[in-house]
C-alpha cells in the first residue's frame, strides 16, 4: 500500500498493510513494521488500538524498549500525556542503573538497563516495544520495572507472537496488540512465507 | 530535581535541571537528557519549544535519528500529527536503504540509513535528534533527506552545541533547541566540570 494513502473505510488493522516486507534475506525480520509509523492516520490508529484495553486502567509513566520500542511508546506517552522511560541496551546511560541480562529475538546473549531514579514502588508503568517474537526482551523489560518495585499495568506492541514468551506475557500481563484474531496464524508462522496472503487479507 | 517535579513558575527550559548529570566518568556523555522524558509537563514544554520556530512553517513528515531521537521525534510528530520516519543506524532495516557514513560524537566511523518507499521530491521534513554536539550525525541525516530529495524544513534538537557542524548547521538550516541564550556558554564548554553551575542557573 502506497505509504501516505488511508482508504475510505478503515477496518480492523488496516494499517497493517503498510508494513514491508523483508526483501534481503533470512538475517532479517520478515517484515518490517516502522514503515506505518510515517503514515500519521495509521500511527494515530495504531496507538488508540494500543491503549483500548486500558482505558479504564490508570497508567503514571509509559516505559519504551530500545530502539524501536522508543518510536511507538514515545507516541503512546505523548497521546496520554505521561511521561516517557526509556529501557536501553547496556552501556549508553550515564547514570546508575540495573540491568538485565536477556537473549533477544536472534537468540543473542545481551544486557537491558534501567535508570533507578524514576521508578518507585507502586508506579504504575505500561510497557511498549514494537514487536513481541520470543518475548525474551519484554521479559527483560518487566523484570527491570519490577525489581524497582514499579506496577506493570500492562504490555503493549504491534504484535506479539504465540511463541513461548509471547503466551506466558499473556497469561501473566494484560496486553494490547494490532493483529486481528483472523490474521493472528500468520503472525505465528512468520517463518514460512506467508506475506503475500498476510498483505492481501489486511487490504 | 526530582523527577516529577514542576515548579509553581516554569521559567525558559525549567526542566532542563531534569537532566542527570553523568556519575560513570570519561567515556560516558556529560549529561542524560532523557531524564525529562519521564515527566510529561517537561517532555511537552519540550517538544512546544522544540516546534515554536516552526509554527508557520509546513511540515508533512518528522524523521527522528536512531536511537534517542526516536524517543523526541515521535513525541513531535504525535504533537504535530504527522507520520514519524525512522533514520537508522546500518544493518537493521530489512528494506531498501541508501546509506550515509558519518563520525559520531565520539568519532568512530559509523553508517546510517533510511528506507528509500517514503521520502519524495519536495516532502518537507523535520529531522530531530537528542543532542547535536560535533554535528556529524545530524548532517549525515540531513544528507539523507535531501538525497532523495526531501526538503529539511529544519533540525531540531534538545542542545546544539557551537562545534565546527553545530555552527554549520545553524548557519544552513532553520533550527531550534531548549537552551536558554544564558546557558549555551555552558553547553559548549561540556568538558569543563560545569554540571553545577549548569543545574543551579536552571532551577
Amino acid at each position: 500500500m502506497e505509504v501516505l494513502r488511508v482508504p475510505e473505510h478503515r477496518a480492523e488493522g488496516w494499517y497493517l498493510s503498510l508494513m514491508a516486507p523483508n526483501t534481503k534475506g533470512p538475517k532479517f525480520a520478515w517484515l518490517d513494521p516502522s514503515r506505518l509509523y510515517c503514515n500519521p492516520q495509521a500511527l494515530s490508529d495504531c496507538v488508540k488500538d494500543l491503549l483500548r484495553p486500558f482505558q479504564t486502567d490508570s497508567i503514571d509513566l509509559v516505559a519504551g524498549i530500545d530502539a524501536m520500542g522508543f518510536i511507538l511508546g514515545s507516541a503512546v506517552a505523548t497521546t496520554l500525556g505521561k511521561g516517557f522511560l526509556a529501557i536501553r541496551k547496556a552501556g549508553h546511560l550515564c547514570v546508575e542503573t540495573q540491568t538485565q541480562d536477556y537473549s533477544d529475538y536472534s537468540g543473542r546473549e545481551k544486557l537491558m538497563e534501567v535508570r533507578v531514579d524514576v521508578l518507585k514502588p507502586g508506579l504504575r508503568v505500561l510497557i511498549v516495544d514494537q514487536w513481541i517474537e520470543t518475548g525474551g526482551t519484554m521479559k527483560a523489560a518487566i523484570k527491570l520495572v519490577e525489581r524497582q518495585e514499579g506496577s506493570v499495568v500492562g504490555v503493549a506492541a504491534v504484535a506479539i507472537e504465540n511463541s513461548e514468551g509471547g503466551k506466558w506475557i499473556k497469561e501473566n500481563y494484560k496486553y494490547s496488540h494490532c493483529i486481528p484474531e483472523e490474521i493472528q496464524p500468520q503472525i505465528d508462522s512468520q517463518y514460512l512465507e506467508s506475506f503475500k496472503n498476510f498483505s492481501s487479507s489486511t487490504q
